[in-house]
């Protein structure tokens, strides 16, 4: 299979290397936001441009009738994603895989899955610690914020603290800036501390995690429980998703089966190198 | 959808009971192993015998275009089982999910997703505590043993310790009795431990569980970790997994997908009650 990058920030560096770790592949290019024609010569694209510019890029790939895979994260707006590249792939006899990460992504698929083994109670996915990327963010836009980094430190039950290292603007007061931080709507409605340090740069670690944890009926029988967790290197786990969902499109377009798909409407053995025997001896 | 159960133990009757709460589905009837012929009124029929008869009714079934779902669970044979029933599938344009349960099973999906998300490693699935179906009837066998239990308990990196409780036949010398469960080949492998009871009634108890381990490498990135534990009811959830494939195996039939599949070869939104969109929301 031949595969293209699209952008080439954390996420496209992390495919990169997963690309080249495969044995059925074969990295094509690496391109950057303007040249996306040039990946014409690809059977699937990785989209790993920020999240806001995926949409963009997929329908412009799709119509071409080259399988996309992106990492799109925003949970409340996936549904009207799915259903903007579903047409174009459908049209153009391609397939978009949408939103495949850890979360959305593989988490989204260990839901489903504890939730076809119990299908009553409750789920909780519970997050890091690990950074925030819109919290972060958030923190860096208030005044006399020079740099910051919020980690996600999980409390259970999925509720989160958030942990605020800020680097100050010389001059600015750390009790004024730390009321705005507090204030912002990111921060409001959790447990918020926020720290100041000399150096966001000597926290910088890629470090993430999830527990995520179901107790739930079986037919009539309660108490059935179940956890998955995860401690990873962050865009390590999204590259190698991306790469591994590149090989499941290219195999449904081959299939006939056109369309976007989030990462629960694929099987798991298409994501894997090897023949289907191969797979089913060494797995089931 | 209209639903059979052919065969009525444990795992029987946790069915019934998961087909009872599922909002998509109807119990059409119980039958026993000589009015298979009886299921034909039904969409799908879950074949609860023990493992070594599912082939037979299996076959049966599908020739005649229905839907079927069994729980076989020898590892070695589960391909042998999946090419014979693939054909007559095929045949029949029918859809039989093979090896339905938690391993096979479930675990085989979350064993296959750690793969696609950390292609090189190492997974160790730990079975327990829990009863060992095939160590217990094994203990069973051996001369001056009235009732027995062998309980799996996980060591880690799956290595296992036999706990074997026994109800010594009348005049029967326990000595003579642990030499013999030691020295048999389902025990000689593996620490064993014989302990004499009064009762094996009063040790009675369906639960059991996993915990499923990887540790492998995303593209160049080593040390990412993951973990899966279940501690359950075992036939409660054995039985809810093939009520929740039975909506699968309707399903792909609609979709033309004909054919023998085990549980990685599944979508997991096909186990599913529920639209596509409702269910992206909710879970991706």
């Amino acid at each position: 299979m031949k595969i293209a990058i699209l952008g080439y920030g954390n996420i496209g560096r992390a495919a990169e290397q997963a690309i080249n770790a495969a044995p059925d592949m074969e990295l094509v290019g690496v391109f950057h936001h303007n040249d996306c024609l040039d990946c014409l010569q690809a059977d699937a694209v990785l989209i790993c441009t920020p999240t806001r510019e995926v949409q963009k890029f997929a329908a412009i790939l799709a119509s071409r009738g080259i399988c996309t895979v992106d990492s799109f994260d925003i949970h409340g707006q996936i549904w009207n994603l799915r259903s903007a590249l579903n047409a174009v792939c459908q049209a153009n006899k391609s397939v978009s895989i949408i939103s495949a990460g850890w979360d959305p992504g593989t988490d989204s698929m260990v839901r489903a899955l504890l939730m076809a083994m119990a299908p009553k109670g409750l789920t909780y996915t519970n997050f890091g610690p690990g950074r925030s990327m819109g919290h972060t963010v958030a923190a860096k836009a208030i005044q006399g914020v020079k740099n910051a980094l919020s980690m996600t430190i999980p409390l259970g039950t999925g509720i989160h603290r958030r942990m605020v290292y800020i680097e100050l603007e010389d001059g600015a007061d750390f009790k004024t800036v730390e009321a705005a931080i507090l204030a912002d709507d990111y921060f409001a409605h959790d447990e918020t501390h926020v720290i100041p340090v000399d150096s966001i740069d000597a926290l910088n670690n890629v470090a993430h995690g999830v527990n995520l944890v179901r107790s739930g009926v079986s037919g009539e029988t309660h108490n059935q429980r179940f956890e998955f967790n995860m401690e990873i290197n962050n865009p390590a786990l999204t590259g190698q998703v991306m790469v591994s969902c590149a090989r499941a499109a290219v195999r449904m377009r081959e299939r006939g089966e056109f369309g976007a798909k989030t990462m629960i409407e694929l099987r798991p053995i298409d994501l894997l190198p090897g023949a289907t025997e191969q797979l089913v001896k060494a797995l089931v």
